[in-house]
């Protein structure tokens, strides 16, 4: 077993959390000037554990191992949500510095080459794994030169703002990994209500959405006789009902979905309403499942349709995400790393969240660990998550890189 | 019959409309500048038919007719929403008006005491029916003093600013009256629908309102599974849907309801929503019906709370208007004067929309009758009716009133 110093790694992860700390969460947010501290803070970290580091274009820090390869890549991001709490993404990539210098420090794992990655935006500021996405090659650049945040501040702007307008981007390099992985909290109640140490993801769930518009007639809610009435909300509540009782018949055992935004126009109660928006966002780990759920909302669609009144059309939302599948190769070094360290307590489960390990899995095998969140709170500055099962993830994640790595070396 | 002069009644209606005009709309909110100048107007016109005139300190305009009683009251209002129409409330001032000098000019009848009044704050700019209120004696000196319009002007100083604030209050006379006759337009499309010409009123609704608040769990749209969430939304989904599927098993033929203001929190599709509220608004001319739908609501409430999820509560929106039944007498009087003008084209129906009727009925014998409205449309500048089908109204209203009256001075 490679012998991390638990120490060191809460301590890193405290000093980490100083940069942009408001309580116990923080505030920094992609290529603000906090971000850009932690990041310049991690180079200086990356530095002292013999790695060769490298801020790119978009932030992303580059912790190469200067073993020679085949290399690990190991990390997540250390960029917040505007109010985030202090684990999120920053976990991971401490996890990946404290692996590599654990590593480094036990001669028969000196030579793994194990490559710590800091990325950049994956909580959408700008764009969702916006720094995984320029590292694999997979940011189209006219639609990058749109982006803005949600105040209106353009990507380029901040970029330049941030001192790398003529920094270049790194990308992958070609031939050199076996593979990424990245721990995360799991940002959800599903391990402590089992009272589980450790999650082997099998996948990042697929999502989808879609917008349904309703067109009725506006009318007054006491001469209006309810024969007459083309009602939007009464055909929005129809249907967004009948969602809720039919996806059940086609979804799989872990998927979600859920009508988080409606809005009734004009919104009186003593006016029959003409307008109305639903959005659906649906969520599973297989493409049939999705699909099935895609094909259950357009019939009733049709249905709601068929029954007069108000009208209802559908269109996607957003752009899907397709299910991200974890490499069973990789996953299974996970498993027995953490049936080794939490025997019993371990769970294999999905990922709801979306993470940069589903964009760097289109170009490399990739492998996800969780760890409990208290409460199962994220995205708020209450999140928060054990000591010791910080420690004991990256127990986990470091034999888990350190077994990967040997098996390549060793055959 | 009466003769009426239909040319010096649509003269008049378009003389009234020129106060406040905006296109073929008016806007002549109570108490407003507009609304006075048109009060005052109306006294002008009523002295003219020799009746004996007075602004009261609401704005109520009463012409009092000189002859011995017992007398019939015949009127509206003539104040108007924001954005009002030109016939509603204004076709019922008019029309009595209209009325009395018909009546006045045929020495058959010119012994008959007929009453004109505009009526003041139909329309709720400070509080609905006000006027009436006022007449009859109903209103609550204590809440009045706190009534504001929606822009947070008082009551007391729009009074003041009307130069009535030195000035009394009429109140209905004991004994006086046989009985108000309240001309409208139908501001519903039945009439025009059914190819009739009069809506002879049999009751106006009764209305009553809840808010329903749902209380969940606010929670992570991807990562919090199915059976673990308490989703206000689909709470609320579910009971707007069943209310809108058990309410016809209870309500009557012309009962409506409507669910016409629903809000979600935070309201993103990404979040399970921890909050909703639901606003139902249920009218009826039956209080047993009215009690039968509150009963179906509470029983399906209670369903909502069983089914486990978020929890709802129900609670009154406001304060219940009771069903108000015209006077079987009067009205009798109204359809036979429909009958001999439009043969076979008038209806007997339930008004949707509130009137002062509805007030005056509580201390007065009380009846209404409906002219077409085209399209339905009303409270909207465009607001509109056939000039015939305003002439026919008037005549129908001008020989019930003149039956009416005769009956007791025959006997």
């Amino acid at each position: 077993m490679v012998r991390i110093d638990g120490e060191r790694l809460l301590s890193d992860l405290k000093e980490l959390r100083a940069i942009g700390a408001h309580g116990i969460g923080v505030v920094r947010p992609a290529l603000s000037a906090k971000d850009m501290e932690a990041r310049r803070w991690l180079r200086g970290r990356f530095e002292e554990a013999g790695l060769e580091v490298t801020i790119d274009g978009v932030g992303n820090v580059l912790g190469r191992s200067r073993n020679r390869g085949p290399a690990l890549l190991c990390g997540s991001h250390s960029d917040t949500q505007p109010t985030g709490g202090w684990l999120d993404g920053a976990l991971g990539v401490i996890y990946a510095l404290e692996a590599a210098r654990a590593l480094a420090e036990d001669p028969s794992t000196a030579d793994l080459a194990l490559d710590v990655i800091a990325l950049q935006d994956e909580e959408s500021r700008f764009y969702g794994c916006l720094g995984s996405r320029s590292f694999c090659g997979l940011l189209d650049p006219a639609a990058e030169a749109g982006l803005t945040d949600k105040d209106g501040v353009a990507l380029a702007d901040a970029i330049r703002e941030a001192g790398l307008a003529d920094t270049p981007r790194l990308r992958i390099e070609e031939g050199r990994y076996l593979g990424f992985l990245e721990a995360h909290i799991e940002q959800g109640p599903q391990l402590e209500n089992a009272g589980d140490l450790i999650g082997v993801v099998d996948a990042i769930v697929g999502l989808r959405g879609a917008v349904l518009d309703f067109s009725g007639q506006q009318n007054h809610a006491g001469t209006t006789m309810m024969a007459g009435r083309k009602d939007a909300a009464a055909a929005l509540y129809w249907l967004a009902n009948a969602i809720n009782e039919e996806f059940p018949k086609v979804a799989g055992a872990r998927s979600v979905w859920t009508m988080g935004r409606a809005s009734i126009e004009p919104g009186a109660p003593s006016i029959v309403p003409g307008r109305a928006e639903l959005e659906l966002q649906y969520r599973d780990i297989s493409t049939d499942v999705l699909d099935a759920m895609g094909a259950t909302m357009e019939r009733l669609v049709a249905e709601a349709n068929a029954r007069g009144g108000a009208s209802v059309e559908a269109r996607p939302s957003r752009v899907g995400i397709p299910p991200a599948h974890m490499d069973e190769g990789l996953r299974g070094h996970i498993a027995r790393a953490a049936e080794a360290h939490a025997p019993g307590k371990w769970a294999l489960m999905p990922s709801g969240a979306f993470h940069d390990a589903g964009v760097i899995s289109a170009v490399l095998p990739s492998a996800m660990l969780f760890i409990p969140s208290i409460g199962g709170i994220s995205h708020d500055f209450a999140e928060d998550s054990h000591e010791d099962d910080i420690v004991l993830g990256c127990r986990v994640l470091s034999d888990a890189a350190a077994a990967i790595l040997r098996e390549a070396r060793d055959g």
